[in-house]
């Protein structure tokens, strides 16, 4: 008795190949204990007639459930469940946990939600999506994407893949960044000076821990970016505030007290402000006579299209005292995770133990992939390409800005991703953006950058980074209309 | 005047195709401003021949690069670089910086020196590397490895591969994890009780940041995994040992004032003890009586082949006083840092903030390819399949073991990949060890397990995970005769 075909019933919501869907059904069979060792599969033919899909897609699956050992062919006589297949393994469901722990007392370190959404989930399906920092696909080079990572898969990368790597950075993505990233923002530096992250926050993250005590002082740019707010907060150091201008932080704001400043120069979040270079000198010779230590977060620079980016406060720094910040995510994703440090040789060790105690290392697949993608020129394509776009997208904001008499709080001279927008008078920014959720505008409004409960509900960030060009002035022309609408009291 | 062709050289030590070493030396070129835009390129004739290789290469890679916009190519007159390709930026190469920084004391927090090496970086240019953890590329199933992170890089998955996805988990690995995994050690879950992380260390070192402070106190088994006794030490709680017998931690010497328990109840680290169920729930009752914690890192229940394996604690656990830790490090491979917690919902949350303050994420690539490889029946196989070669390994290895005389000081009941073992009487594990390396022999002497000057000289660790069935016998061989010769004064 072959096992009955009814037992195979296909999900239309399946997302995946009829082939790959037959594979599960018979794995999650055998895995479940429904079909047993030595039991005989449907022929082909009539399992085919009995799912309505053609005969080859159910011999392709059986042949390749053979090669997996959850089948076996027995030439003529049909396919087999293996004598060798994985066994399901028995278990009793344990009782409902009836737990007298008291998690208010268990948990001896609580830390900040973390969870600042300016957007939502589904964001992709609204038609108007002025939000930030999320990749368009249509610009990103997926093919070769894919040709890399699949290239860092093969086997000649198999050591690189797999091993516990311990402390060590892939060498070639370490070089990579070295030859091909640095140089362009002015700065040179060794390979034993520059660590790989999982991502730019979690550089500020493991930054603030080596450099920070509850006895240290840091400053911060006010507004801010909120997860910095956050990891300040978590490492109980002492944190001063210094407003910014529309050059971005004041040297002079920046108490004598200091250890260390935190700053995004080249293009302040989140009110896009560039530090001009004077000013960046300024601040240098600060940290100098007050012995303080400067983090760069250089998180957007490769978004540099209306000018040519001014050089990195790291490129000027002649005492050692910067840590210069890079990330990936905005040139090629924020999923994928992937940022680095350039900073002293002494940093970046305490940086690398810290790292190892936390994660060990970053996943290797990810740095080598990344390495590929940039040796092969498709780094250097992708970044030009949007930011072909981007000013093309930018000018278009910029023209229906002016033309809906919207306000700029604030814009990069250099390019970038967003602008900083006040809400008409009266109009709290945060009502506009759900009003506008409605009519399928999304904006992000900028309460958050400001700290809980200090959102002074004037401003919000308008980002073209992932919102079609040709529905830019469409979109501009809804945010002004509701924002006409609110301040007339509609 | 086209480029010349001198100006190509190829590299025989070249990682690569001919076609992709081509592009790189174009886009190198480019970005470096030695081919500048407008430039003819060598004709692909004179290009090929110089170089002494196929002009249909020559052509592919310019065709390639005119894709990429790094070339533009104008029908007969051939192919120029393109106005439109990424500019070198200029920079000035700053002047050695003089750091007047004092890095002793800029350093607010030192973290232990994690770099824990038992194995030379080199060690699989050794014969018998009887060394532990690492994947063995004979039995690991490349193929459908590949074909599974292809598939998470389709176009269908690219907002799961791209998107910042800020707290969340990947939907798809959440629901692998517990319908596939949890249920074979008897645990049920849901999934605001699970939580992915990048790998077991990355789960340790959160739970003691979350479950620990300076106060409270941490139970943790000796000799132990050297990364959790530095973890418990940079936590500055209080850490007490307690010395493992041959069924692993007794309960009756965890001290009644603790707060946290850390056990590998499955497969002790590092002396391979299985804990036997009476004293999982005489562990658990203690837990219930003196209202303590209990951290189960259970990282190699897949490869218990000599028997079923033990249930979960965490299977047993009525009073929901167990975070259960989970790593796909030996199944699959130890680079990809990938493991998951399951526990209470209260703890899970306050571990997704911790996570999303330091990490955000685990990349999204890494989970959406592990769930498609578990959906799709090759992790079964996988596992199936090293089982299969282990169960072999381990038979020949005990067999090696009593022809050669040397002692076992401790084995898993249920398979694992290792033994624990004695040096003979007289003889330091660590120089039986480095004796060994110039013999191509690996061995793991086991100092590292007990802490930093406490090694008492006696044993090492003893794997089979990455070593031929048919070089065992003679490794085993050369390790009895080098330690016969030591014990004799050799």
């Amino acid at each position: 008795m072959p096992i009955a075909v009814e037992q195979f019933i296909l999900d239309p919501a399946y997302r995946g190949t009829l082939q790959r869907q037959l594979q599960e059904i018979v794995t999650a069979g055998i895995l479940a204990g429904r079909f047993r060792a030595g039991e005989r599969m449907p022929s082909s033919r009539g399992l085919a007639r009995h799912l309505g899909i053609s005969r080859i897609t159910v011999t392709l699956a059986y042949t390749d459930l053979v090669s997996n050992d959850y089948l076996s062919s027995r030439g003529r006589s049909g396919f087999f469940v293996s004598e060798s297949a994985p066994r399901p393994l028995s278990f009793t469901p344990p009782a409902p946990a009836e737990s007298r722990v008291d998690w208010s007392r268990a948990i001896g370190q609580r830390f900040p939600p973390a969870e600042i959404m300016l957007r939502p989930e589904d964001w992709r399906s609204y038609r108007y999506p002025f939000i930030y920092g999320q990749t368009d696909p249509r610009l990103f080079d997926h093919q070769n994407w894919r040709k890399c990572a699949l290239q860092a898969l093969g086997a000649r990368d198999f050591a690189a893949l797999t091993e516990d790597s311990y402390g060590r950075d892939d060498p070639l993505l370490v070089d990579q960044i070295i030859r091909h990233i640095l140089p362009r923002r002015g700065i040179v530096a060794e390979p034993w000076e520059v660590l790989v992250t999982l991502g730019a926050q979690n550089a500020l993250w493991m930054l603030a821990q080596v450099l920070l005590t509850q006895r240290r002082t840091a400053a911060m740019e006010y507004p801010c970016y909120p997860a910095l707010r956050e990891i300040l907060t978590q490492s109980r150091c002492i944190a001063t505030e210094v407003p910014v201008d529309v050059h971005g932080l004041p040297p002079a704001d920046v108490p004598a007290a200091t250890d260390v400043v935190f700053v995004t120069p080249s293009h302040q979040c989140p009110t896009s402000a560039t530090m001009p270079v004077a000013r960046r000198r300024e601040l240098l010779a600060r940290a100098e006579t007050h012995d303080f230590l400067i983090v760069e977060d250089d998180y957007e620079f490769e978004l540099a299209f209306t000018s040519s980016p001014t050089p990195a406060l790291k490129s000027l720094d002649r005492g050692g005292r910067v840590a210069y910040l890079g990330s990936f995510a905005k040139s090629l994703f924020p999923g994928l995770r992937l940022g680095y440090v350039v900073a002293p040789e002494p940093l970046i060790r305490e940086l690398r133990a810290l790292r190892s105690l936390i994660v060990r290392h970053v996943p290797g697949h990810i740095q080598r992939a990344t390495a590929y993608f940039l040796a092969q020129g498709h780094y250097d394509a992708q970044v030009h390409r949007m930011a072909r776009a981007y000013r093309e997208r930018r000018a278009v904001t910029e023209v229906a800005i002016q033309t809906h008499g919207l306000t700029v709080a604030g814009a990069s001279g250099f390019g970038g991703s967003s602008f900083w927008m006040r809400a008409p008078p009266g109009v709290e920014a945060a009502e506009l953006a759900r009003r506008l959720r409605a009519r399928q505008v999304l904006i992000e409004p900028a309460g958050v950058f400001f700290g809980a409960g200090r959102d002074p509900g004037t401003h919000y960030r308008l980002a073209y980074s992932s919102i079609p060009v040709d529905d830019i002035p469409e979109g501009i022309r809804r945010i002004a209309q509701e924002g006409v609408a609110m301040a007339f009291g509609a």
